[in-house]
C-alpha cells in the first residue's frame, strides 16, 4: 500500500481559536462535561483519525477570558475516554520535569492495558515558574537541565516496562504458578535526578510500552525527538519551516541508527473550512471578533518569559525594540524567534500579531473549501513537509465535523487516508513496527 | 429513615482469599483485562453498594504463586470504571509518601468532575521499603516522620481543592468572561515536606474533592482519622476488639469538633456463603487446598517487616520466641500485634496461622447461611461495632454474587440496607454533609 497521510485530533476544550469558547458554532457544554470530549473524539474515530491528543499545563491561566484556565488532567480524561471508543489512539501530556517515573509508568501501563494497546504518551519538558511553584520548587531547572532530567526519565521509564514483560504471566492455575519470576529483573536505573529500582508491578502492556510522542523544536528537543520520538508534532506557518524540521529530524533519527520511517512528523493545522474562501474567512473574522485584547495580551507575555507588552501601542507596525531579546526566553524558544521575524517581515502591528496567535498559536492557519484544504495537506505530505497533521480545528464540534465530512473524504478519494482502521494499536495507526530491543537505549546505559 | 447500612466491595483481582485465582469459581480473565473489574463493579452496583474500592501496592510482589503481584494503577482503572458504572462509588488509594500533591489533587479532581461525584481517596502512607526503592529514596521515612507528611499532604491538597471553586466558572459567552477571578486564589501552602502554590487548574468538582477515606489502626493512624477521615476501613478479628476501635476513633472526632456520624467505620469481613453452614466451610477448605506455603511464607516475612519464618516447623504450636518484637515492627503495628497474640492464644501452628491469614488476612472471616451472615452484620451494625463493612468476597465473582443475590435481600428485608441509591455522590451514599468549611482544617493553619 502507499504511503498513507496520518490526523490526529489535537483535542482542545471548544476549539483551537481563543474565541471559540463564545462561538455559536462550538460545543457549549461545561469543560469538566465528559461529553464535550466524548462527542469529539466519537467525531474523530468514525472518520479514522489514528489518535486524540491532549495537551496540559500545570498551571491555571490568569486571565478572566481564558476558557482554557482549567484544564481536566489528561491521562484520567484519556481512561473514560478509552471506555467511549474502540479504535482511535489516545495520546496524553505528561512531563518529564513534574512526574514521578515509578508513577508515570504505571499508569501509562495501565491505560494501554485497559484500552487494549491505544496509549501515547507526549513526552514534555514543563517550563513555566508557576508550574515549579505549585510543585514546590524554590526555582526552575534551566533548559539544558531539563533535557538532561527528560533524558534520565525517558530511560528510567523505559526500563521499568521492560522489568515485567507480558510473557513473564503464566497463570497456571493448575500447576498454582502465577509468574514466572526468571523473566522479571529489577530496572536497577541510577541517574543523576532519577533513580528507580523495580521492578514495575504491572506488567509489560499491548503495545510493550505507550507509543513516545515529542514537541521540542530546539536543539536539544530535536535531539531528544531523533532518539526517542515514534512522533513528532510541530509547529510551522510555512511549508519551507516544515520541510526544513522534517529533514533534519529524520536525519537526526537516522544517526541514531533508526529508520526514517521510525518517525512520524505531523505538523499542527489550523483549518477554516467553508462551501467558498469567503465562507471560510469569516470563520477567523467572527472568531477574531471573540478574542479580547487582554486574553490576546496574557497569553503573549506568557510566551515571551514574561516580557510586558502593555505599554506597546496596538496600533503601528512592531520594531525590533519592542520585543525581548528571544535567547533570553526560556521555552519554544525557535517558535518565539518566528514570531518576531514573521512581525518584522510581514510589517504587523500589535494587534495583528495578538489576532495571528489567537488562531494558531504558531502554526500554519488557512482557510478555504475543503478541495483547498485538502491540496494544502496533500502538498506538504508529498513534499517531504509532514507524514500527517495534528489537526486542530478552530471551533469544536463544528469545524471538526466539517474536517471529518468534507475533507476527509476528498483525501480518501485521492488515496492518501485510510478508509478503515487496520489494526487495533495506536503504533499500528502510524504504521510504526513493534517496539525494537532498543539500539538507543543499549548506546546510552 | 433509620440508620442504614454502608457496603463497600473490596474489589482485589479474582477474590480476596490467596487461592482464589486458582478456583473454578473465579473470574479467569486476566488480571490486566478490563472486564474482570467491570463484571464485579456491575454486581455491586446492581446491589446498590456504596462503593468499590481499590487497594494499592507501589511494588511488585516476589512469589511465583501470588496472582496479586502486579496491580492496575488504581486511578487510571477507577476512571474507566467511571465510565462503565453510573451510581456507585469509586475509591481509589493514593499515597501521601509518594505522591505529588498538584498531580493528586488535579486526578481525583478530574475523577470527581467525570464521574459526577463519586470519587473517594484512600490516604495511605507507604512504607514498604521496596516501594522507597522504586522511588529512588535512599532510605524510608520512619512512622512518625510518615504521618507528619501525610498531615501536611493532605492539607495542601485541601487548600488546592479549596483554591478554584466551581462558582468562579461564570462562563459567559455575552460578555466573554469565563472566569471571575476574584474568586480564585492561591493556596500558599507551605509545610517543611509539602509546598505549592496554586491555584489549582481544575475547578472544584462536584462533591468539593473527593471523600477521605482513611485506614491505620496505630495511635497516629487513628489520630489522623479523627481529624481527616469521612470514612475508616479496619481490620478486627473479633467484635469486641472492632467495638474498642470503633468507640475510640468516634470519640476522637468529637475531640476534633466533628459528630460521630461524620466517620463511617467500616471493618472488613470476608464470608464464604453457602446453603449450609458445612457448604459453606467447604469454600475455605477449596481454597485452602490452593494456597502454597511458600506464598503464604512469603506474605508472613512480608507482614513481620522482613522476620524470616523458613525455620520454623510447620506443625507445632507456636511460641512467643518465633515472632520477631512487634514493635521492631514499622506498619500495620497493631494487625501484627493481634497475629502473635491470637497465634499464642489459641495454640496455632505456623501453617494453621498461614491459613487464617491467606482468608481474610486480619479481617473476620467466616462461613454460613446466608441468613448467619446477615445476622453477624446486623449484629456487628446494632451494637457499636461497624456502621457498614468492606465486603471481602472471598472469591470474585461467585461469592460476590451469592452475598449479593443471597445476603443483601435478608438485609433489606430488616431494613438495613437501601433498595436504591437515594443520591448521586459517594457522599451522599455514605450519608455525609456536604463539605464544610474545615474546623480541623483552621485549626492547624
Amino acid at each position: 500500500m502507499s504511503r498513507q497521510l496520518h490526523l490526529n485530533l489535537f483535542l482542545m476544550s471548544r476549539g483551537h481559536h481563543e474565541g471559540a469558547w463564545r462561538h455559536p458554532g462550538s460545543n457549549h457544554k461545561a469543560l469538566t462535561d465528559l461529553d464535550l470530549y466524548v462527542e469529539a473524539a466519537h467525531i474523530a474515530e468514525a472518520a479514522k483519525f489514528d489518535a486524540v491528543f491532549l495537551a496540559d499545563t500545570l498551571a491555571a491561566g490568569n486571565s478572566s477570558g481564558l476558557a482554557s484556565s482549567g484544564s481536566l488532567e489528561p491521562i484520567v480524561l484519556l481512561a473514560l475516554l478509552a471506555a467511549h471508543t474502540e479504535k482511535i489512539g489516545l495520546i496524553g501530556t505528561a512531563s518529564t520535569t513534574y512526574s514521578l517515573p515509578y508513577t508515570l509508568a504505571r499508569q501509562f501501563a495501565t491505560l494501554d492495558h485497559l484500552s487494549k494497546g491505544r496509549a501515547g504518551w507526549n513526552i514534555v519538558t514543563s517550563w513555566a515558574p508557576e508550574a515549579g511553584a505549585n510543585y514546590g520548587l524554590q526555582q526552575n531547572l534551566d533548559h539544558s537541565d531539563r533535557y538532561k532530567l527528560a533524558e534520565e526519565f525517558v530511560e528510567a521509564v523505559n526500563a521499568l516496562w521492560k522489568s515485567f514483560p507480558s510473557e513473564a504471566v503464566v497463570d497456571d492455575r493448575d500447576a498454582g504458578k502465577y509468574l514466572d519470576l526468571s523473566r522479571i529483573r529489577p530496572a536497577n536505573y541510577q541517574g543523576q535526578h532519577c533513580r528507580t529500582k523495580g521492578p514495575l508491578n504491572v506488567p509489560g502492556s499491548p503495545q510493550g510500552r505507550p507509543v513516545y510522542i515529542q514537541a521540542g523544536q530546539s536543539d536539544s528537543g530535536r535531539a531528544f525527538a531523533a532518539r526517542w520520538a515514534e512522533a513528532i508534532f510541530t509547529a510551522h506557518m510555512t511549508i519551507d519551516s516544515a520541510k526544513s524540521f522534517y529533514s533534519d529530524v529524520k536525519n537526526r533519527a537516522v544517526a541514531y541508527g533508526r529508520r526514517p520511517e521510525d518517525i512520524v512528523v505531523l505538523p499542527g493545522i489550523s483549518a477554516a473550512i467553508g462551501s467558498t474562501q469567503r465562507e471560510a474567512e469569516q470563520v477567523w473574522e467572527e472568531l477574531d471578533a471573540l478574542t479580547s485584547t487582554e486574553v490576546g495580551l496574557t497569553r503573549l507575555k506568557a510566551r515571551f518569559g514574561g516580557h510586558d507588552f502593555s505599554q506597546v501601542p496596538l496600533d503601528r507596525p512592531l520594531t525590533k525594540e519592542d520585543f525581548p531579546d528571544p535567547n533570553a526566553v526560556e521555552a519554544s524558544k525557535s517558535r518565539v524567534i518566528g514570531y518576531v521575524e514573521m512581525s518584522l517581515r510581514e510589517k504587523l502591528t500589535l494587534r495583528q500579531l495578538l489576532r495571528k496567535l489567537a488562531g494558531a498559536r504558531g502554526h500554519v492557519a488557512v482557510a478555504g473549501t475543503p478541495e483547498e484544504i485538502a491540496d494544502i495537506i496533500e502538498e506538504w505530505f508529498l513534499s517531504g513537509a509532514a507524514d500527517g497533521f495534528n489537526v486542530m480545528p478552530p471551533i469544536i464540534n463544528s469545524q471538526l465535523s466539517l474536517f471529518a465530512d468534507e475533507v476527509v473524504p476528498i483525501l480518501r478519494k485521492r488515496g492518501l487516508f485510510r478508509t478503515d482502521y487496520e489494526g487495533d494499536t495506536l503504533r499500528s495507526h502510524f504504521g510504526l513496527g513493534a517496539v525494537r530491543a532498543d539500539p538507543t537505549f543499549a548506546q546510552s546505559a
